[in-house]
């Protein structure tokens, strides 16, 4: 059994318009890195924690208490894992910063405990890391940080999380502007009730949707990635959404939205051609407004966590 | 260019618990027929009606107004076409006895015509057609009798079919209790506003459920074939529903629910085995109680209308 590994946590986009707190794919260029190692004192450690700060008391840290819920659920006692942190999302962002680490030191444990779980069966604990820095149980980040691709997370009692399969040659950019909007806070601002007429479109464009990735049907993609619920209560917290929004479908992009709970907002290109023209286009717009940003850019990631080689 | 066709137009089972006014399946022994007649009156006509009650006056009949939305967006002024009808499916039982008119009508005045629309093209024409009958533009019935299968219709400005692939071999059983239960007064039990949490469970079900299909995955199939929206308020209207639901899980039935707006309510079943003992026990209960009642089953209809030759 290995004493040392070193994980790749990615980050990932929620929601993507037409599936809000079920729905995300994975990024193949923000992440962060966790280096779990074994130690001699039985337990679950924090170790050096590097990049954007994250909490160094373990009952904060979302990356201790996924880790620990996968160490207790392995019912394992003698073994210490100490994890060491590079934070590279930066938290609020909106491109599941929390999920990323979640997964990431769930992973790392359950590798250096002889994997007593499957990669699904790693969800719940990821859960219960997120929902310190979320305060809801929702999946929607950690599904696609955990599997890759595009990922689907059934919502009842419990979380399961389905791996939507595609051909298609999708790319993404994220324009990240460093204004902060916490989750909890940007969710009080979508009602609590909605007419059944605006659910089944919802609902009708999420089926859609997921029948096209299976059927690599583009048309059909960008014909149901709407959002009907979220972002016309959202996009107002979003400085220059509406330039970003036409920048993007100029560009060569297909769907544009709100990544999570923003500020991010992503769009989805089909091939890298496109999605590099997007990101100048964006690049040119921010450079000359207010905020400081960051833009990712990349291939939907195939694989989620993993570890680095 | 035929002078004559006979056009087998299916029954469907719509909701299927998880798509509210957005899913449905093909029936492959529950349908109408109509033989569509080249006339020298130019236009199209209603001839012989058979069977169950169909209006006589044309712009109360839905074959006519879906036959006439074709013959009209067809521009075509010289040929006449007779439509006679054999209504085997009785109006008002929630297996899409409105849609597969329409749909067989459609479908036969375009095949006299020479096919100027796609099966696809034909849905707004079918939706006219329907539209006489549950007074709402819906075609979660209509989607599945035109296409076969497993069909999710995307309802935004325009409807739009989609088939969901599968390999599972899935076999149904529906009874038919003889109440009458209409589908515009079944509609106003269902509230007008939902919870979007309520909302959220139902799209991720509907999204896994469509997965589900593409993936062969009967296990998520039976997770997702749940109904948080509209059971509830309807099940009350159908007689011994909770005596039906349980007999189908204890004989091989692994989702229960009711068809459409009822009163007919639906078992599926992996494999004509299981079928055949579900409809075996719901024949066993019913034929003790108080209505007269039909049982249809057989395999989900892989296609949708066609000619009968």
């Amino acid at each position: 059994m290995k004493d040392s590994i070193r994980i790749w946590c990615p980050g990932s986009v929620s929601n993507i318009n037409v599936g809000f707190d079920t729905l995300g794919f994975c990024l193949s260029d923000a992440g962060d890195e966790i280096i779990a190692e074994r130690v001699s004192t039985a337990g679950v450690h924090l170790g050096a924690l590097r990049g954007f700060p994250t909490p160094s008391n373990p009952s904060e840290n979302v990356a201790y208490v996924a880790a620990n819920a996968v160490y207790n659920a392995a019912g394992e006692s003698k073994i210490g894992v100490k994890l060491n942190i590079d934070k590279r999302i930066k938290p609020g962002s909106g491109v599941g910063s929390s999920a990323a680490s979640a997964v990431g030191a769930a992973f790392a444990v359950n590798e250096l405990l002889g994997r007593p779980f499957s990669k699904q069966e790693l969800l719940p604990f990821c859960i219960d890391g997120e929902a310190i820095a979320s305060k809801t149980r929702h999946a929607d980040n950690i599904a696609p940080a955990l599997l890759g691709g595009f990922c689907l997370v059934v919502t009842q009692e419990n979380h399961l999380a389905v791996n939507l399969e595609t051909d298609l040659d999708l790319h993404y950019v994220v324009a990240h502007q460093q204004i902060e909007i916490k989750t909890s806070a940007s969710r009080t601002v979508i009602p609590k009730e909605i007419p059944l007429k605006t659910s089944i479109k919802q609902w009708s464009n999420l089926g859609g949707f997921t029948a096209a990735l299976f059927k690599n049907d583009i048309r059909l993609l960008v014909h149901c990635a709407k959002d009907f619920v979220v972002e016309v209560h959202r996009k107002s917290q979003i400085p220059h959404f509406s330039e970003l929004n036409d920048l993007a479908l100029k560009n060569g992009g297909l769907i544009f939205g709100i990544s999570g709970s923003g500020p991010s907002v992503f769009a989805l290109c089909e091939g890298k051609h496109n999605a590099d023209n997007v990101k100048s286009a964006f690049d040119q717009l921010l450079r000359n407004k207010e905020h400081d940003y960051h833009l990712y850019c990349g291939a939907v990631a195939k694989n989620g966590v993993h570890e680095l080689l």
